[in-house]
């Protein structure tokens, strides 16, 4: 990717960042790099103590370090408490996307007449924007997005290519929604008759908070009757599938495959792990954490770092415990026994 | 979400669900809520016993429940053996989407000069309907999506936006297919000759029965020699795959995240919770339930519940068992040896 | 699905797949199907002993298979060494849709000024080009797909209907994208201050080799700095999740369902099962083979199959046995005391 679209000096990027800046703060760098492949004109970041043997070889312009670490740094340094946190401002300002897309409403988009515009939207080709949609200021809608009748997309949103939002989904300021995701689907609601089932029609809609973003190919379900409700500053990764009347409180962060059924509540600044499942009608607590894969069942009412399944082993050792596991509690019965033997005996 | 597109009077619902009406047949109500939500306006059910207790303090202008339930009910009653059923029902006499869409072609879909329509076929902006599709009657087809060339789409059934059917996908009747989902992509199909892999072409279809919904997101592949066959009434949630010559029975049900291996025959009746997964080339009886993310490597040919995993615990506490996991069949077989001692002692 | 278009004489296909034909040279077939479901005028194949039964009664045309089969084959016979390969290349002449679409851009798709097409480019209806793409001799690029800024795409390459490329990726020759698929959304990456989270711009992109074929509704992440690298002749399932910075090996395939967390870097020749998970920042060597559903979170360095999690069992057995999941420390524990018991008792 060419990162060159604009150069910054490194004055300009200790003031946007609020870096202590070491150096020559005239000098012009025009992008962001790792410490190893760093170009004399770009910046590097040391976040993780792990790239530490990394720094005394670099070739940037200049490091974004923590004071700390700032003894064997050979070029010029922007020193902060956070350099990670500084690395995420200064990916966003070498972003060529910021700024990329002129407002206005391309010929082949189709634009129904009653739809409220805010102030410079972008409107892409071949998009679709259904009656009574409301866009706020500085609405980035990509090419071949279609918003279905009456939703509402806050200020800042940006919509990429292929992005399906529903009938009736609100959605905040500053929402980020990747390619082929698909906001406000029906929930999975059927009744059955003995025989056969009967569709529930989905009722509620979906609401998305202030600066939630959404991963490609995810799914956010309608809620039955009320909505679903994702919070502000919530982070979902791709391929996630979230069903109807979840809530997700503000800050939590959803890695990629995740699954959430119905009606289950996430409290605030949980983090849930790539593919881990959660049932449905469930509680978490605020400040939870779930690593990978796990399958939780039912409610988890403190904050922790929870855990199904086992670590991945040789197969052939896998299969001779696996059988085992089926014998488990016989296994733990027999050994019960023995213990008592052993005490009477 | 405005829910208030049409009224009923109260002995209108009664004759639509076949309820007996305890209370003034010509108030007229606007929408359907739970008991707790529900305004005045507005008619309430009682489903579950566990929501009993919000009978009493309902404000609804109604309630759907069943006979047994009537004592503690404050307000008007509409009595019927599965008021699940009934809400399934009144749902769809609320559903603001029912009868929304006008029947035409909208100037900017691409329609190829062959395709057959049935009457009050609804076709949307950037839709494009390739050669040698048929198209039932009253079908609706949402925005962006694209049907490929021969497939034939049964009368009754909507695609939502961005839908895409691949060429020569059969659909039955009154299918509702969700946004992104794609139907027909081709199967995993290679052969390798020691060193690189050769596309084997998926020469099949897929053929949905009546009655079928797919949710947003999921993946129906192409069958490599013969379809992929779907039954009647199959209902299949979001971000679904379902590989090449899979055969799913009538009136089973799929939940989010399932996956399902090549060839693997389901059953009818058969219920997969989310995340489920099924290697291929198994048959399924019908009438089996798999519970949420359970791997199945095996037939199943007796109706029963089946699972696998393990429940989520304490990080730590799942750390020290899951290192032991690796060591059950050394434990079992030092519990042989230890009964055995003690036998002979 | 028709596959009558086309007929080929048994002469032709042995000289075609290099097969030594024992029949009538000059008969015309019209098509491929199982030796159980072969009609007269089709091919059928011998790939799997467990087939073989099928053999005598077969009514196919001939039949492509082992030498050492011949003996019950009541037909013409193709006798090749590798009778899956031949069959995978059978399969490619008779696919409908080779050769079926026509160069040439249709009117309703929208093409940058700046855009460069090779010779036979075919460009769908509704599909949008950006500017700086370039596409090489003969892409075919199908209805509604999107192709971001400055993104290459190489000779010989299809995308299926509604792909969407993001800017700034580079696909090699030959790729084959399915529908729904996602190429270069962001990858998920954040800072937290404490209390929020900031976004990572995502700078890099996504390169994938030459002859790679993606799934539908897949997501290939766009890296953070550098790239995203999928190998030549990797073949990827629907459904698939691959994150920022993944490295993934020639020659390597990924069943449906599969999700590889950030940095991981799979190797040359690996085969991922359905389902399976990999953690972030792995090394996963050459030809390691990972079962359906498993969880990978520690790097693999040697080849090998490898696998994780228990077998589906009968869901009231299970519940015995996952309960002492959880007490299988203790077990371990209690086991030693007790042997530890016997050999000084």
């Amino acid at each position: 990717m060419n990162q060159d679209a604009r150069t910054l000096t490194l004055a300009e990027i200790a003031e946007r960042l609020g870096a202590r800046l070491e150096g020559d703060g005239g000098r012009r760098v025009s992008g962001l790099a790792t410490l190893r492949e760093a170009e004399p004109d770009q910046v590097a970041f040391l976040a993780n103590r792990a790239y530490l043997k990394d720094l005394p070889g670099t070739r940037a312009a200049a490091v974004l370090l923590a004071p700390g670490h700032a003894g064997t740094c050979p070029v010029a340094r922007l020193e902060m408490d956070n350099p990670y946190l500084g690395y995420a401002e200064l990916s966003r300002l070498f972003d060529p996307l910021a700024g990329r897309t002129p407002a206005g409403i391309h010929p082949t988009a189709v634009v129904a007449d009653d739809v409220r515009l805010g102030a410079e939207v972008a409107i892409g080709p071949q998009a679709v924007i259904e009656s009574g949609v409301e866009l706020g200021d500085e609405v980035v809608i990509g090419p071949g997005c279609v918003v279905g009748a009456d939703s509402r997309i806050g200020p800042g949103s940006r919509l990429h290519a292929n992005v399906t939002v529903c009938h009736g989904v609100v959605i905040g300021a500053r929402a980020i929604l990747h390619s082929g995701c698909v906001i406000g689907g029906d929930g999975f609601g059927f009744a059955h008759d003995g025989a056969r089932w009967h569709k529930i029609a989905q009722l509620g809609g979906v609401v998305l908070g202030d600066d939630v973003e959404v991963g490609s190919c995810s799914s956010i379900d309608r809620g039955a009757l009320g909505d679903t409700l994702i919070g502000d500053d919530v982070k979902i990764d791709s391929q996630v599938q979230i069903a109807h009347n979840v809530q997700i409180g503000d800050h939590s962060a959803l890695a990629g495959c995740v699954g959430i059924a119905g009606s289950t509540r996430v409290g605030r600044h949980c983090m849930l792990g790539g593919g881990v499942g959660l049932s449905g009608h469930l509680t978490i607590a605020d400040g939870v954490q779930v690593t990978g894969m796990s399958l939780v069942t039912n409610s988890i009412l403190e904050p922790g770092i929870y855990s199904s399944g086992t670590g991945a082993m040789d197969n052939a050792q896998w299969r001779r415990n696996a059988v085992r596991f089926k014998q488990l509690d016989d296994i733990a019965r027999r050994l019960a026994r023995l213990e008592k033997a052993g005490r009477s005996g």
